[in-house]
């Protein structure tokens, strides 16, 4: 039951010698989920094992180009490899006229159909549900419309305690209605509260992307308690003017983030190349934070099952 | 006086874990120019040493994605670090309207302009001069119209042969005519032909660009001569009509087509992904063509200066 994000990208607008523009991929019980796909994703998917074929589907936090020139490389050779199920990118306006646009020029025989959800980025909502998942818009402050995303882990189905199954010799239909979350109704007219004879074998694990933006304590509030925060780091609180200006975050506010959400883990990235050396940012994040680390091209970053004992 | 090409991708329509799509860039007497830009290019040629601002010119064979998804991110990047000077990018229609298309969703407030010429593909046609260099279109046979490239380094400037001077006692107006390719007219009324007071310090190189194509003598002769000819080798003889069907060439016809051109040497590439190695390719041509190499990722290719000995 894997919680694992991996960072393909993590540069600012211009990509460097070692990072790639913004992409993270994301496997949930090996289900795959691309986060943003900037220029040579479909690449960094292959080096790091995934198989593209397996993304289920896609979210684009806004249209600006380093997080987006990466997305019709992978459309299209998602078509060449023979794909026939539809893919879904869920992406803000005007994500349909540019999809529009490539496929005219560029895929007008694709075997397979891509299907545009819109996010509304002032928005937070549920996008995306499965049996394990749940995936929540998370609006943020951006020079263009932009929205984060949260990955929540569904709590897991209730198992009864044996100490319960022997303690009220519970047969398979009270088993089955305590498994629903029903209290259990005993012969001599007693009531055993639902929670006395069941847990939770695990706890849902999260995971929150929250880039492009300026400093949002909103968005902080709305990814309350993330085992996992990546919020994007731009700039150093030196260049916290700059970051302004251009509508990104210093490392210091990445930390404010962190702690305002009282995430378990923050992992920055989305660096300025005028850093040649990120350990800056890092440092200075970590004196607010101290459980900050900088997201590294290619490696993955796992939230471990963390297992309820009963 | 450098003449030298550089492999930023190699792969065919998908990109490999190793390989990526198609770019060349050649350095003609310093200055750059970029031929075809796949998925990946901008990167690629920071890696390479190669500064994207000094990229004079762009040359576009086809409109086919693994030739061209680069290009948004590059003009992109030019853009954020602050080029002023115009690019000019020669492809075929319909360039301008995907263009248009970028510029609209992604570049609206680009500082510098994007000037289209197009390639009519079908002729074949000097595309550009400066001091040094020509180049011309190569019509190819694909699925959509494409057209390969010749660049033809210029015959250098001719210079006096110190004997002449002696023998003739040439002054500066002599000397100056004589470099003009003036036959020399001696006081007793003897014409001393050019060709025996003059001579070319080195003769002019050339570089080909024959992707993507099924084979054609008809490009083979028009690029005569060359010193090294690239052209594109998707698959190996055994799947000729695999090659056939999708407008691609095998290695032995890339070697045909190198023999036929009379070229000094052949680098093939564009390799399917099929090919695990790209020795058996490599093999194949060089039974024909015994100079034949792979084009291999970030590598140069020296075209060296032949002077001629005076």
């Amino acid at each position: 039951m894997t919680f694992r994000v991996t960072i393909l990208g993590s540069s600012s607008a211009s990509p460097t010698p070692r990072r790639n523009p913004a992409a993270h991929a994301l496997n949930v019980h090996e289900q795959f989920f691309l986060i943003d796909c900037g220029e040579g994703t479909q690449q960094r998917l292959m080096r790091a094992g995934i198989n593209p074929q397996k993304i289920n589907a896609i979210f684009i936090s806004h249209l600006h180009g380093d997080h987006v020139y990466g997305l019709f490389g992978l459309i299209s050779t998602l078509g060449l490899q023979g794909r026939r199920t539809p893919l879904t990118v869920y992406a803000p306006r005007p994500f349909d006229e540019i999809l529009a646009c490539h496929l005219r020029y560029f895929d007008s025989q694709l075997p397979y159909e891509v299907i545009w959800q819109e996010v509304e980025t002032r928005k937070h909502r549920l996008l995306y549900e499965n049996k394990v998942l749940e995936v929540y818009s998370i609006p943020l402050r951006h020079r263009v419309p932009a929205a984060g995303f949260l990955f929540r882990e569904k709590e897991p189905p209730l198992n009864i305690l044996k100490e319960a199954i022997e303690q009220y010799g519970l047969g398979i239909a009270d088993c089955a209605a305590a498994k629903r979350g029903e209290d259990l109704l005993l012969a001599d007219g007693r009531t055993i509260p639902n929670e006395s004879i069941t847990y939770r074998p695990y706890r849902g694990r999260s995971y929150a992307y929250l880039s492009d933006t300026l400093y949002s304590p909103k968005a902080a509030g709305l990814v309350q308690g993330v085992d996992l925060l990546y919020h994007e780091a731009t700039f150093a609180d030196s260049d916290k003017a700059l970051a302004r200006q251009t509508g990104h975050s210093t490392a210091r506010q990445a930390a404010t983030a962190a702690l305002k959400a009282g995430a378990g883990r923050l992992l920055i990235g989305h660096f300025s190349s005028r850093y040649k050396d990120e350990t800056v940012l890092v440092e200075e994040a970590r004196k607010l934070f101290p459980q900050t680390e900088a997201a590294e091209e290619g490696k993955s970053y796992e939230i471990p099952l963390l297992k309820t004992k009963r």
